[in-house]
């Protein structure tokens, strides 16, 4: 037997090695230090999580999260781009690089590539159309996956949007940049050949 | 403009983003997850955050981690060995090794080096002495850092110990498992040197 094993520490270690990223060891230095500034941690922490629990929601809208308190940024204004991607960490990492400042449309995951188009997985497709039509759209800039069901949504999305006259375009697909020829894939290798382009251009 | 920046979010992106080996990225992705678990998980790491606030405070006896409600293990019974530490974390890392399965006292820090012994540093150093004497412990093992101010506290806690009967023993001084000769500092070559032992012994 020995001094440890208090039950409300233990508890706390075992969901925070839940976490991404984190295991058994890693989730005990954690909860030291948390323990060890319960004023300046514990506290705000507490706060934050209920408040996050409480006040943000999905926005029915954009997909986007939002605060309950506030309307979403997606209905506030007109905006000539949307940029449609599959998932909020999608829309985090094109933000963080800053090229593309614009809307977002997150449509909340992807649509199975076997099963009938009918079955639109939950995804947030109905409520694009609306917002391209109501907000005189004139491009939609498609961000999905370069997967099966990626691609299956992206032609489903386009489909859906054929009436209207919003332009639409996809990422470009080729060699990532770093990215060794001899161990790139096949597909990779044919979209960058069909998509090559003069050098000046670089 | 983008879409996103909620301000409960990225007040809990903030926090998370303190706690030790996280930076803002890995916060995004916990955050992400945590948002996407509100069930399974934002709800029980705010109860369980709220509970280790509320609950778990250091023992003034022992100085290790207890729940209020509960006696700490130090004033439950008799024993005879007592491993004597620097913090909660050396104390976590002797347990998980399984090597010693007894007492800890917790110091909570050690003794400036080079300050006057009557600067105790908020230590629980009476109480080690009062713990040894009402338990009849037959053994102190001082498991302290082996830097200056680890040797200046283990030597501080031997004198204050003379009176007693108390057997004091402090972890062993060498070669680290794995270590090299070569990159070796003089002082663990010279105690490698002092204290070698038979090669049948090992």
């Amino acid at each position: 037997m020995t001094d440890s094993n208090v039950i409300e520490i233990e508890n706390l270690i075992k969901i925070i090695s839940k976490l991404p990223g984190l295991g058994p060891k890693s989730a005990r230095r954690i909860v030291l230090k948390l323990i060890n500034n319960r004023e300046e941690l514990v506290k705000p922490l507490t706060n934050a999580l209920a408040q996050v629990y409480k006040n943000v929601v999905r926005c029915k809208n954009c997909g986007n999260l939002k605060s309950t308190n506030i309307n979403c940024i997606c209905s506030s204004e007109k905006y000539n781009q949307i940029c449609v991607v599959e998932n909020i960490a999608d829309m985090w990492v094109i933000e963080s690089t800053g090229i593309y400042k614009g809307h977002y449309h997150i449509l909340g995951g992807t649509l199975p590539s076997f099963e009938g188009k009918n079955n639109k997985n939950g995804l947030l497709i109905d409520s694009l159309i609306n917002r391209v039509k109501k907000n005189s759209v004139k491009e939609i800039i498609l961000a999905t996956s370069a997967s099966v069901e990626g691609e299956t949504t992206s032609y489903y999305i386009a489909d859906s949007l054929k009436d209207t006259n919003v332009k639409i375009t996809r990422l470009a697909k080729g060699v990532p940049v770093g990215g060794e020829i001899e161990f790139l894939d096949d597909g990779t290798l044919y979209s960058a050949f069909k998509n090559r382009s003069p050098l000046i251009n670089d």
